[in-house]
């Protein structure tokens, strides 16, 4: 059987954890004498932390021991649990007064999809925005992650939940001790948020804009405070913006060798070199193509590359419509929210390592063609990738489209242009945030019904903890049949 | 060395054949009095038969061995050569007056895809309407199939080529013979073909029409002869065409075992369950959803079987304007595009087949994570598919994805709406004919600048060969390289 305490007891964790993080947007609304804000804050933080207490406190698990299934579990129901919660404050204080746009907006904020169904986001409240935008930090790094980096005692197998949580195909260990790498990842990610914090600042950015967008940005988030996303903001603050959003969608492992003094392995990683050069190719075209528009050469080259970062970082902050640009540009955009960010990073999308690979295992299947018997092997980084990991790729990649697919069906009973339903389908997937059309960077999703509301719902979900968690802890096998740990064994 | 000699031969053969099925549309032209067609034909038929005849007669290859690679590189040059020769009568006569526009509209035939650059299709003349709708039945099957069933003494290699012109992961012999296994194919599609033929007879259509539309159905292709498609044809001419769209979107070794009275496993294969079901679910839905527009439940069913059988069998025919149907009708016909037909018909997109692979294979997935040390293989029809089908199915699907994005990437530089290019480029891939909006089953693909034609020539010969024996005869590497053959061996 599955072991529920020990699932239960990671929820009630995790809810504890949520109360503590939520004192900041408290602190932030009492700052502006925001009252209705404390008062919703106050309320939320009573409820889930007496909730998450009783749990920690009265559950008492018979053994520690977490299997895969137990991972996927955990992760899963921590990450609803979280958004339910996390949606009590917008709900609350009648700021988004239908409870399930509340939880939409969360999972956008948690999933750092920054999608939006607030139609007009300059009326809301700073403790409110502050809120929104945080989520997007506690979601990026994982807030499972969190616990693990702080929470003393833990048993050894919580791998399976860092993998879980983790995006990408391969979740390496900086270190030995899991508890330890969880560590090193919060720390890099705090200073980098810091240190965006500060340039954005220097650029006379006020204090409240330069934490909110620092937040959003670490965590490729995206809600804006302004109608018009980043419009507004200076050129030099816009480019502080693209520098930190291209920084915060690398492999958050390579931060950890540059601080060991390893340059070589950074220099040489395969899938950063692929992932700058599509960036600046992105860039090149979509500048050419919107010169005719700007009529300047600064103006173009700094607005292609911030949407272009905006989209492959999956943030979804815009300096500029997309909408009204050439149809080149926004095909490239469009290819570019299936593609993503690097591995390790709190980007979403595919991640371009999966694209690597996908198209290094194409053309060796080719070489097979032309030489049947010859045996090849995928390399990447000098390194034989296992032939478990390249089949487990493909596997993804065809859960993935039949997610997009799926995802774009049921939201297509609402009377929105197919260009509109299907870039929503494939920006939420893929945690980007804007689409084309209604749903542009200076429109929002607050066209949609209830239903496809909570559809969206979940498939920002699905995107961002990479499909089987929540497939696996929706699928009645998993809580009803019997393990047979002899047949079985545990996971490793 | 690849064997160029026994390419170049095979490439002559076909040329020979293209001019004696070249015949049925110079009859047609002579039948009508369209003297500037007959010219057309003439020129063309002497022009392909003497360079046919010429390589057949002089180029006399060493030894006839064929490997993978020279099957792949017969196919691929086979294919354009009939293309490019094939366009030459709609040149000449100046029908088509550009000759980029002719190969794309021979290629669309050929691969029977259906899409047209010809904007209005009435004012062209019975020859050449015949030979438009003649390539589609020819390229249906596969013109190398065809010289494999007709031409007497061939060599026992000629799998390779079988393999790579029909689609589908597998392709089974029905009997021991290759050579026996073309002639019953083709036999079953010519019956078929009458049969319909006689069907439209039967009610009131011309017998100028009753052909054309035998053949377009027959090939899956969809070009049609009047600008409203099949809208202004009777009901009972178009169930007739609903019901052999359905059939020739099937798999034509299930007929085969029907003459040989092997009925259960006709009845319960599970490509043909999964398929009509799909077809159902799909019909249901959109019936539902236009049942406001038409007000009248036999045509609601009518046209929505229509269209969705003329979609999923990716001929393009159309008894209603679907551009103009409500967005789920539109959502569900998009789907259908991409995955298309059943293995081993005359369909093309992706085949059913693949489509159950692909989950069956994500299913046994989730299987193994939740019990990571079980072992279970991907069954289908009671039987397991082996490791390596699933994997080349896996590989496939993705390569299959980049050539749709390639093409929508290479023809965004057109002004058109998202819309218009990505559902071009999933047409023409698809083999389907008619997209969305500007390309939308009433309208036509004759915006596209002539370098997007080409790039969606390349995308419909890409789609139909199903990628790699394209992609291996582009790739220098199949022709340069020194096949060792010590170390390489035959391909079986």
């Amino acid at each position: 059987m599955m072991n529920r305490r020990m699932i239960l007891k990671r929820v009630g964790q995790m809810l504890v954890l949520e109360s503590i993080l939520l004192m900041l947007p408290l602190i932030v609304s009492i700052i502006y004498r925001e009252w209705s804000c404390v008062t919703s804050f106050s309320a939320t933080i009573g409820v889930t932390a007496a909730l998450g207490l009783l749990i920690v406190l009265f559950i008492k698990p018979a053994n520690e021991v977490i299997y895969a299934r137990e991972g996927f579990a955990i992760v899963a129901s921590s990450w609803v649990f979280l958004s339910l919660f996390g949606a009590l404050p917008f709900f609350i204080s009648g700021e988004i007064p239908n409870y399930i746009d509340a939880v939409f907006e969360t999972v956008s904020g948690f999933t750092t999809t920054g999608a939006t169904l607030v139609a007009d986001v300059e009326a809301m409240s700073h403790g409110m925005l502050f809120w929104r935008s945080f989520t997007h930090w506690i979601g990026g790094m994982g807030v499972l992650v969190l616990i693990m980096a702080i929470v003393p005692t833990d048993s050894g197998r919580s791998m399976h939940i860092m993998r879980a949580e983790m995006a990408g195909p391969v979740i390496g260990k900086l270190v030995p001790k899991i508890k330890d790498t969880a560590k090193i990842l919060y720390i890099l990610y705090l200073a980098l948020t810091v240190l965006e914090f500060i340039f954005l600042l220097a650029g006379g950015m006020p204090l409240y804009d330069s934490a909110v967008h620092s937040l959003g940005t670490a965590g490729t988030g995206g809600f804006g405070i302004k109608a018009d996303s980043f419009g507004s903001y200076s050129p030099y603050l816009q480019w502080v913006v693209i520098v930190f959003m291209y920084l915060f969608s690398l492999n958050f492992n390579l931060y950890y060798m540059l601080i060991l003094k390893k340059f070589i392995p950074v220099i040489k990683n395969t899938e950063l070199i692929v992932y700058t050069a599509v960036v600046f190719i992105s860039t090149v075209i979509i500048t050419c193509s919107i010169y005719p528009i700007y009529n300047d050469a600064h103006d173009s080259i700094r607005h292609s590359l911030f949407q272009v970062l905006s989209i492959s970082s999956t943030s979804g902050f815009s300096s500029a419509d997309f909408n009204t640009w050439p149809s080149i540009a926004k095909a490239v955009l469009f290819i570019l929210m299936f593609i993503g960010g690097c591995a390790g990073s709190t980007a979403g999308g595919l991640k371009m390592i999966r694209v690597m690979l996908l198209s290094k295992t194409v053309r060796r299947d080719i070489g097979h063609m032309l030489h049947p018997r010859s045996v090849s092997a995928v390399k990447l980084d000098g390194k034989t990738v296992d032939q478990n990991t390249i089949q487990s790729v493909s596997a993804y990649f065809a859960l993935y489209v039949f997610l997009i697919m799926t995802t774009f069906f049921f939201i297509s009973f609402e009377p929105f242009d197919l260009e509109t339903n299907f870039s929503a389908a494939v920006s939420c997937v893929n945690n980007v945030g804007p689409g084309f059309s209604i749903v542009g960077p200076m429109g929002s999703y607050a066209g949609y019904s209830d239903i496809s509301t909570i559809v969206l719902t979940f498939a920002m979900l699905f995107g961002r903890l990479e499909i089987y968690p929540l497939l696996l802890a929706l699928s009645p096998r998993s809580w009803f049949t019997r393990s047979n740990k002899r047949k079985f064994g545990k996971a490793n």
